[in-house]
C-alpha cells in the first residue's frame, strides 16, 4: 500500500434484489471488498465477476465481516436470513423497510444477540444510488456510534441522515415524507382528472403545477413553527374561515369536470371540522391535531 | 408629457376587499389613473389619499374608463354590481374566483351585453402582489385580442399566464393547482400527525420535508407524458405492484403513531383498485382515469 492508500471497510451485504445489487456496485467500484450473499444465488453471480465474494449461507456471510448491512425485502424476511447466523460482535446496518416498531423490536433482537444495530430507511430508487447528483439518502437511527463509525462507508451509495438514537426513527422519517408524497401524487392526479376531458396538453399543465408545488412546498416550515409553539394564527395569510368558505368552487368545479371529489372531500372535512371547532383564524395546522388519537 | 412618458392605461376596480386593494395600490404607484368603487365606501378612502377616483356608484365607475376590472367576493356579487351597468364597449377582466361554468356563463353574459371578456384567476395572496420576486401570477383565458391589449396593465400586479380563449380555463387552471396543493397540504399534515407524540422537533422534520416534496414534484412530467402516450408503464421505476405491496408498512405506521388513515386512504384504495384490473407494471398514472367519470 502507498502512503495515500486509506484501508477501505471490508463489508457483507445481504439481500441482492433491485436495491441491494445498486448498493453493490457502489461498494465494489469504490474498492471496498465485499461478501455478499442472497437466497437465490443466480443474483450473486454477475457481481462475484465485478469483484464480490460470494458466500454459501448467510450465516458464512455474517462470519465474513463486523460491518453486516441487510436489505431484504421485508422485516419477517430478516429473522429467516439471520435464524442461523451468530450476530456477537457484528455491527448490523438493517436497510428493509419496515415500521418503527419493526424496528425498534429489531434492534432489542440485535441487542440480545451481542450486536449492534443501525436502522436504515432509504429515500432513493435504484437508479440514484451511486449518483450522489440524484439527491438520494438514507435516514439512519440507532446507535450513534455504529452510524459515526461507519458513515463513510454508508455514505458510499447515497447520502446519509441521522435523525436519533431511537431505532424507529429512521423508518418513522421515512414513512413520514413518503406518506406526504403520497398526498401530492393525490393531489396531482386530482388536478390531472379535472383536465383530462378538456382540450388542454398535460404537457402544458405540468410546469406549471410542478412550479406551484415547488412554491407552495416551504409552507411546512410554517406549520412547523406554528406546531412548535402551539399557536396556529402564527402568520396566517389566508385562515381557515377564508380557505373553508373556498371549498365549494373546488368540489362544484370537480363536479363540473365529470371528477370524483374522493381525494379532496377527506381534507376539506376535517378542515370543516376544525373550523366548527371555533377556530375560523387559525391556519390549515389545527387539522393535524383531529388526525392524532 | 416629456418625451420619454408612455402615457398609462386609465382603468377602472371594482371591490376593494384584500385583494382588490393590493392589487389598486400598484395601479396606482405605477401611474396608471385609477377610479374605484366599493359597496361600503369607507374602504374606497384610503385609496383616495393615494391619488385613486372615486365614483359614487358601480356603473358610474363603468362609465368612466374602457378597462374594467373586478375583484368581487364571487360570481353572484358580480351580478350585483354590474346590474345597472352600461357595459357596451368594455373590456371586463374579472378576477373573481368563480368555476369554469360560471366563467364560460360570465363571457356569454358579456358579449350579450356588448362587451369583451377575460376571466382571471389569481395564483397569489394579497402580500404577493406587487412583489414581483414572491412569484405570484395570475392566469387569464377568454378574449385573447383583449389580453394582448391590456398584458401591460394586467401585468402590474402580478405576472399574466394566458391559458386560452375558452374562458373557463383560467378558473380550472387555478382550481386544478389548488386542488393539488390541498393535497399536498393534507400528505404534510399526515408527516406532522406521525411525530407528534415523538420526541422529534417539526422544525427538523420541516426542511426534509420541504426538500423530499421539491424533489418529487416534477414527477408530474412523466405522469403528463404518460397521459399523452396512453402508455402509463412508460419510464416506471417504481411499479404499482411494488407501491401497493408497499401500503401497509404506512397504515402499520399510522396505526403505531395513533394517527387516522383518512387521508391516506382514498388515493391507497385507488391504487389498490388499479391494481386489481391488472394494472401492475404501471406508474401511479392510471389513478387519474378511475377519478374521471
Ligand atoms: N426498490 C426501491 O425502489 C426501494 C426504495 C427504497 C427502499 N427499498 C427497500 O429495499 C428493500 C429491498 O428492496 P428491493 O427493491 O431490492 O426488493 P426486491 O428486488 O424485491 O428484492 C428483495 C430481496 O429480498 C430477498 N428476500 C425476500 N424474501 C426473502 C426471504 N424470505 N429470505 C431471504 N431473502 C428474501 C430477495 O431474495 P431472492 O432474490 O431470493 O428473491 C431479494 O434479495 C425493501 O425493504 C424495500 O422496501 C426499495
Ligand atoms: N385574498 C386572497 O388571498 C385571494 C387569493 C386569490 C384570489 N382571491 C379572490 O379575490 C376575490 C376577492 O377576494 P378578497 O380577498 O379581496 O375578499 P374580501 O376581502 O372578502 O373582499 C370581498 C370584496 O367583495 C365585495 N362584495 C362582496 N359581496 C358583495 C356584493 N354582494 N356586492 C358588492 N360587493 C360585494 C366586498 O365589498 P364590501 O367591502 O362592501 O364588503 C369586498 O370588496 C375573491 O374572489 C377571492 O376568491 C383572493
Amino acid at each position: 500500500m502507498t502512503q495515500n492508500t486509506v484501508e477501505k471497510t471490508s463489508l457483507t451485504l445481504l439481500g441482492l434484489g433491485a436495491m441491494g445489487t445498486a448498493l453493490a456496485r457502489t461498494w465494489l467500484s469504490a474498492g471496498h471488498p465485499l461478501t455478499v450473499w442472497n437466497r437465490t444465488p443466480a443474483r450473486a453471480a454477475a457481481l462475484a465477476a465485478e469483484g464480490a465474494r460470494v458466500a454459501d449461507s448467510a450465516a458464512e456471510a455474517v462470519a465474513a465481516n463486523t460491518l453486516i448491512v441487510m436489505c431484504l425485502l421485508d422485516d419477517a424476511s430478516v429473522d429467516e436470513v439471520l435464524v442461523d447466523a451468530d450476530l456477537t460482535g457484528r455491527d448490523l446496518v438493517n436497510l428493509t423497510t419496515s415500521t418503527p416498531a419493526q424496528a425498534r423490536t429489531r434492534a432489542e433482537w440485535a441487542r440480545e444477540r451481542g450486536a449492534r444495530y443501525l436502522d436504515g430507511g432509504i429515500m432513493a430508487v435504484p437508479p440514484m444510488i451511486g449518483v450522489p447528483e440524484a439527491g438520494g439518502y438514507v435516514f439512519y437511527s440507532g446507535s450513534r456510534e455504529l452510524f459515526e463509525r461507519h458513515r463513510g462507508t454508508l455514505g458510499i451509495p447515497a447520502g446519509t441522515t441521522y435523525v436519533g438514537e431511537d431505532a424507529g426513527f429512521a423508518a418513522l422519517h421515512d414513512v413520514a415524507l413518503l406518506s406526504a408524497m403520497y398526498g401530492m401524487f393525490a393531489g396531482a392526479a386530482h388536478a390531472f382528472a379535472l383536465i383530462r376531458k378538456e382540450d388542454i396538453d398535460p404537457a402544458a399543465l405540468a410546469p406549471l403545477l410542478a412550479d406551484w408545488l415547488v412554491a407552495m412546498a416551504p409552507a411546512v416550515h410554517q406549520t412547523a413553527d406554528q406546531l412548535r409553539s402551539g399557536d396556529y394564527t402564527k402568520g396566517v395569510v389566508s385562515n381557515l374561515a377564508m380557505q373553508v368558505a373556498g371549498t365549494p368552487t373546488f368540489l362544484s368545479t370537480a363536479e363540473q369536470q365529470g371528477v370524483s371529489p374522493e381525494l379532496l372531500n377527506p381534507y376539506f372535512e376535517l378542515m370543516g371540522r376544525r373550523l366548527a371547532e371555533g377556530s375560523g383564524e387559525e391556519d390549515l395546522t389545527g387539522v393535524i391535531d383531529l388526525l392524532v388519537r
